[in-house]
This record gives C-alpha cells, structure tokens and sequence, in this order.
C-alpha cells in the first residue's frame, strides 16, 4: 500500500501537485493558510489537518511548497511546525525555492530528531505541475532520495538527484540565473527589433533555427509582442529567486553581472505595481528606460 | 543554365559556402586576399578573378563575406571594388555581419549604377557553412530576393525575407544581442554551480528540460566545462558585432544594459590575448573576476 503523504502549501503550484499525488494513489493529509484550497482536496479525498504538527503526526513523509524562506522556515520550526509533530524516520521534503543556508538550517534542526530532510524544487511553473512534467532538482542523501523518488516521479517527469542537503536549492537558484537573465537578453533583443520596424514574428522565423534559440525567445516572445502579461510565473517571485541568487553568489564570492542587473528591473516592474503580472513583464522596464512600447508588428509608437 | 556567381572572401564561412555553389552547379568566380583559398577553389572548378571589379564584369550576381564593414565597404566602394565593374540589373549580396548603416550607403551607391542589393548576413557559425545549413536573414527588395533565393539555398537551410534592404543586417545585430547575451547568462550560472561544487554534467541534466533551456546552454556548457576553447565563432568577431548593436542600440535611443555588459567583458577577453579563441572563452572574463576557474566537476580551485 502506498505511504500516507502531508502536503503543507496548497498554491498555484502546490495545490496541482496535491492532485496528483491522490490521482497516483497516496494517501493525502493536507494543510492551508486559506480553507478554499483545503476543502477543494478533501473533496478530491485528501484529509485536513488543522496544522503542519498535525500532518506531521500522520504522515511520515511530509512536503512543503511556500513562497520563501520565512514561510519554510516557520511552518518547519514554529510552533506547532513539522518538527513539533514529526517522529524518527519521517521525511520533510521541501519542494519550495528558498535560500540554500535556511535549508541546511532546517535539515540540522530535523536531524536532532531523527527527521531527514529533501530540498525538491521544481521548474516548469503551473502548467508543469498540472500536467505533473516538473523538472525536479533533489538535494539530500542518496538513500532518502530513493525511498521518496516514487513520489517525487508522480509530480515531475525529470527527477534528478544533483547533491546533498542545500543542492538542490543551489541548481534552482543557477537555473533562475541562466533562465532569467537569458530572458532580459530577449527583451533587449526584441526592443531593438521592433524600434528597428522589424516584425517579431518574422524575427521569430529568422533567428530560432540558430544560436540564439532558448525557450524564454520561443516561449514569451509571443505573449509580450501581444502585451499578454498574464502569470505563468510571476514578476515578484523571479525577484525574490533572483535576490536569494545574488545572496548565494556573495557567499561564493562570485560575481554576477546581468543576474543583478535582471534582478533590479524585476524590481522596479514590481515597484510599479506589476508584481502579479508574468516574468514576460520584464521587457515593461526596458520600454520605460526607451520610453518606447515594443508592438507586433514594429513600428515607432511612444509608450 | 545556372547563372554564373561571384564569391569574395574565402575565409573560414566564405570557403565552404563557396565550395556548396559549385556543388549545386554554379559557375563560380572567386576572388581573395590571400591566395591558398583561391587556388583550393579553383582545382574544385572555380575560376579566379584578380580584384573585386573583375568579378563583377564576370558575375551578374556577387556575394561578398568579408570580416567586418571597413571590408565590405571598400570591396564594394573602393578604387576596383565591385561597383567599379558591376553592370545594371546585377546584384550584390553581402553576406557579411556589418553595420546597417554601411550597407545603406553600399546600396545607394550602386542603386546610381543600376546595381541591386541584398544584405544577408548568416547564423550557425562554420560547422552551418560546411553543411549548407546556416540561417540567413534577407534585406533588400521581394523581387530581387525571389531572383536569388535559389542561389541563397544552396547555402542555408532557412532563408527568410526579413524586410527592406538593412533589415537582414538588423535581424542578425538582435540575433547576436540575444545569442551572447544568453551566453553570458550561461557563463554566470557556470560559474555559481561550479564554486557551489555543483558537477557541471549533473546541472544540465537537472536544467535542461526547463525554462533555462538554450542553444548556448545545451552547446557551450560542456566546453566551458571541460576548458575547450577551440573556435566555432571567433571572441573579436563576436565583440565586433556587439560594437555594432550597441550603434544601432544608441541609433535607435534604446538602452540594451546586458548587451553592453557582454561586449565589455568579451573585450577583456580580447585584450587579454583571446580574441581568435571560441566564445565559451567569455566564461574567462567571469573567472577573473571572481579569481576562481570553472571545473566539469565542481571544486574551489583557485585561477
């Protein structure tokens, strides 16, 4: 018979992956800030639990998917926390992305009572968990990896495991580099083509047979050429990724030039009140700096 | 019967796309500066020419592949350039990567001679060439563009119609911002992960099915890793076109920070001696900045 499951954090991304962990056969304990979530699994035929020391006490393996750092953090250690409710030989595994040092942090704190500790965060962003094609990256000990790997397989199709406690973390903080900052290059690119009066769809056909291909050019050039802003991830929580980035990199004493400089016009577009808006919004801060509007078709309208 | 072509500039692009037109069946004319490509060419059936101009007189349709614009501009322009012999109804196609601006002034010169033009310049670097695969972006007018796509295929596998003359140049200037910006995005994640002692193997396998997926990721990460430095695409060569999207940038009043930050540090490059390496070598300008060198596996070496 299939483990028992907790499921702390039931959101955007978190409230899918439930789904499917009942539609692969786990028994579910759920817990939620907000009820609407809560009462949509149990109808699903997951069970409530009024706090995460609860689900702890009934489910040996437990999973938590929270915004930041704070949020882990405290539903880890607070009071009535995992910890408080978790005994010898259960799992925490948490799928958020936080800062790789309150990871360890929390991993020391659960090994005192015997808990092991996954950081499991993922890649694919809503669409992702709904159709359970997250790529997840799995930081912790190899044996504790191949106990919870069947669960891990019913939420993502690539669940690679890449180091110890923290690593995880650490790939998906290297993962938002790359992929952010490869984004602001698509935006600059397709400022220039359009003040230029070049047409994003034909720029589109022309340049993704070659070296400039990427999944943010094929992905939300589109949507930004049709001013389409809608999340699929949002603006604050690329900013937030990107900050927890550039505090890694201190520690590393790495520099990281265009991860800062992504990071700073994450933060102005959120301090413009487009913090729900979709990471495609990025360009909104490189058609202020021109004080021009990229449109579809190209042209030299004044935003 | 297959029109007769001219082809000037036998360099590492110009010499196999050369060697494709004959294999499609073109009467080929060649002309270059140093004389071992000339020869090489003309054993496989070319036959030489002694300047620009005389080419010209011999091929109604003349493809120019020159380093940068000072070249072009000369070949065309100069005292025997190509004007100086080219009749009307015949065409220019520089295929070169220069400044769009240049291949204005090109086109109007010779549109006082009858002489029409076509700006197309090439992606997917010299393995692209050799296979006749490269993406080329076309400027200049449909009806001329209809007269020499056939001429154009036999050396790419996309060929697209971009807009007017200028607007091939303007396409790849893009294509570059975005292809070596993401590269320098890449470079930043490399550099986190290897300091991190994340293996450089493992990172890829975990990221590669996400949304930082790119060309630049998927090609040069493992010879970053491995500390390949050999040539596809040339660093002097890639901080050259930057140099000239930052002129169209600043032409057209638009800010393109990551652009600017890439061509800075491929110019450190450069000035360090590199400049004839591959452009993965830009993960060297990081290094020196973080006094640490990237390794596959991940470790604290020191540079």
């Amino acid at each position: 018979m299939a483990e028992t499951v907790g499921f702390i954090g039931l959101g955007i991304m978190g409230k899918p992956m439930a789904h499917n962990l009942l539609k692969a056969g786990y028994p579910l304990i759920v817990h939620n800030r907000s009820k609407a979530a809560v009462t949509e699994l149990v109808e699903a035929g997951a069970s409530a639990a009024s706090s995460p020391a609860e689900v702890a006490r009934r489910a040996r393996i437990v999973i938590t998917m929270l915004p930041d750092s704070p949020d882990v953090r405290s539903v880890a250690l607070g009071e009535n926390g995992v910890l408080a409710g978790a005994g010898p030989g259960s799992v925490l595994i948490d799928m958020s992305t936080i800062a790789p040092a309150v990871t360890r942090e929390i991993a020391t704190a659960a090994s005192l009572k015997g808990v092991k500790t996954l950081d499991a965060p993922v890649s694919g962003s809503e669409q992702g968990a709904i159709n359970a094609t997250l790529a997840i990256m799995v930081g912790g000990d190899e044996d504790v990896f191949e106990r919870c790997r069947p669960v891990l397989s019913a939420l993502g199709r690539s669940v690679v495991r890449v180091g110890g406690v923290g690593m995880g973390h650490t790939v998906k903080l290297v993962n938002q580099i790359i992929g952010l900052a490869t984004l602001e290059a698509v935006c600059e690119g397709l400022i220039v083509a359009s003040k230029a009066g070049v047409d994003v769809s034909t720029l589109l056909e022309a340049i993704r047979g070659g070296a400039a291909r990427s999944w943010m050019l094929e992905n939300l050039s589109p949507l930004i050429a049709q001013r389409d802003f809608r999340p699929g991830f949002m603006v604050r929580l690329a900013q937030k990724d990107l900050r927890l980035a550039l505090a890694l990199a201190e520690e590393l004493q790495v520099s990281v030039p265009s991860a800062a400089l992504t990071n700073q016009l994450f933060r102005a577009v959120e301090a413009s009140g487009q913090g729900s808006a979709g990471i495609q919004a990025l360009a909104i801060a490189l058609e202020r700096l021109a004080g021009y509007q990229i449109s579809r078709e190209g042209s030299t309208s004044k935003s």
